[in-house]
């Protein structure tokens, strides 16, 4: 089947879809993206995609290119083109096409929007959920403003590729502090021994996730103690879970960081029981 | 005349030079360039950007994918199809295109390569170094890695912006003590009361210039004391002379930094010398 990609207002075969050289995107990664989990045709937390994608291109400067609405239809459209009911969306925005210069255009330019769309494998994502991954810890060098969700993802792909050299599914980043502030694509969440769960402040140096602020909505409906504060790379070491969240995989149990298991190394119960919540909403 | 561009081994209309929706220099930035200024028809310092090409993409294990040699045929095509004498030569290359994930793909890529030319227009480059430019500082929001010249330019592009709007000509970036480390595009130079030319040492927070490089060897072609250390904002303040260096300008004086005059306001002698030096070269 060809697949189908949605392309500055026209759907294209996805074999042939292309930005031009001088897309502000591919020359300085002044773009903005979002990724929105698919399960039996809906897409879990669409408006807070959306609400988070305006934000994004509000903080460049980037003029919204359609509205939430508007977008939902590309969306459905995308999905219903490629027969996907268990996916992911990638929705991408970039300033447009100019000729190369750091500033912005002077004069105003349609955005570029590209949308995609591709199936996930449900029972790999589940099984990876039900056994837990390794995580290892780097430094974050990435950039003074990690809230807006830009495509300026070297930083990430290069401690992603790290991990995965070491055997390990992600890389939890360290702060100069030594605390963790979030993974390379996902946020990092730990239970303390007294069973209190901890995930990062919101401020510039992390994403704030969809899938963060939808776990934290299920911890808020339970009698879980809740603190959004820094945590250390030892804290982690020897809290009593660990997990990253993600909107393709909900809370992803960490089973081991930096070789050392976390408790007893399998997935835990507070951990499960949020899944359970999350994906039961 | 239709400009033409090179994109993965075809010289075609620049119109209609795309790169795939799933390059990973479009959705990562996961990608390098290289600007390279040509005067009367000759590349300027081109075996040096060429090695600090190479230097990028080894840093981000992508191969390289032509040599030197080939590059250098490419380059003065791409002038000779545009009838370029006078101009810059733009080259980006990224680790190719690969379904989205943050990992580097599991087989070798193709690297994707593009490279274009544009006229540039020297009187007004001549215009703008005999008058001095006025520069403001901004906190230095970038990635750890600014050694490698990656195409992750948003930081750039959002200080450059904000000089911009300030009515200024470059953002000189501040780190968290205080130090100026380098422009948006530009390294940053001072010439001391003393008569010092002083401009940061080479680490991972800025670009090895090729222009710094080359400017370093006029200085010490004289009797000029040169010291590679770190400035602060008020001692670039309170300096004889300041300048930016980039290729595609030589040495550019500041004469004004956050509204201030540097010393009298004008171009200074040490800065004008160093001119006529690397232009001279």
């Amino acid at each position: 089947m060809t697949r189908i990609a949605y392309v500055n207002g026209r759907y294209m075969a996805q074999a042939r879809a292309a930005v031009h050289i001088e897309d502000r995107g591919f020359q300085f990664a002044d773009s903005v993206y979002e990724v929105c989990a698919v399960k039996d045709g809906i897409l879990i937390d669409e408006q807070w995609h959306f609400e988070r994608l305006e934000r994004s291109l509000e903080q460049l400067g980037i003029n919204v290119p359609l509205s939430s609405q508007a977008l939902g239809i590309v969306y459905r459209e995308v999905l219903r083109r490629n027969r996907l009911s268990d996916a992911i969306v990638y929705c991408q925005v970039t300033r447009g096409q100019a000729p190369r210069d750091h500033a912005f255009p002077t004069s105003s330019l349609p955005p570029t929007v590209v949308i995609t769309a591709k199936a996930i494998d449900a029972a790999a994502v589940a099984a990876r959920r039900s056994e837990g991954v390794a995580v290892v810890t780097r430094p974050d060098e990435r950039w003074a403003r990690c809230d807006i969700k830009s495509t300026g993802l070297l930083a990430n792909v290069l401690a992603k590729q790290s991990a995965r050299n070491a055997g390990a599914h992600e890389a939890w980043l360290l702060d100069a502090d030594g605390n963790i502030t979030e993974g390379t694509s996902t946020n990092a969440w730990i239970v303390t021994k007294a069973g209190t769960l901890v995930t990062r402040q919101l401020d510039a140096r992390i994403l704030g996730g969809v899938t963060r602020l939808a776990l934290l909505e299920c911890a808020r409906s339970t009698e879980l103690q809740v603190e959004e504060r820094a945590f250390s790379r030892s804290e982690a070491m020897n809290a009593a879970e660990a997990f990253s969240s993600a909107s393709t995989v909900g809370a992803l149990p960490v089973v081991q960081i930096d070789q050392t298991p976390i408790s007893d190394g399998i997935p835990g119960p507070i951990t499960q029981k949020l899944n359970g919540l999350y994906h039961g909403r």
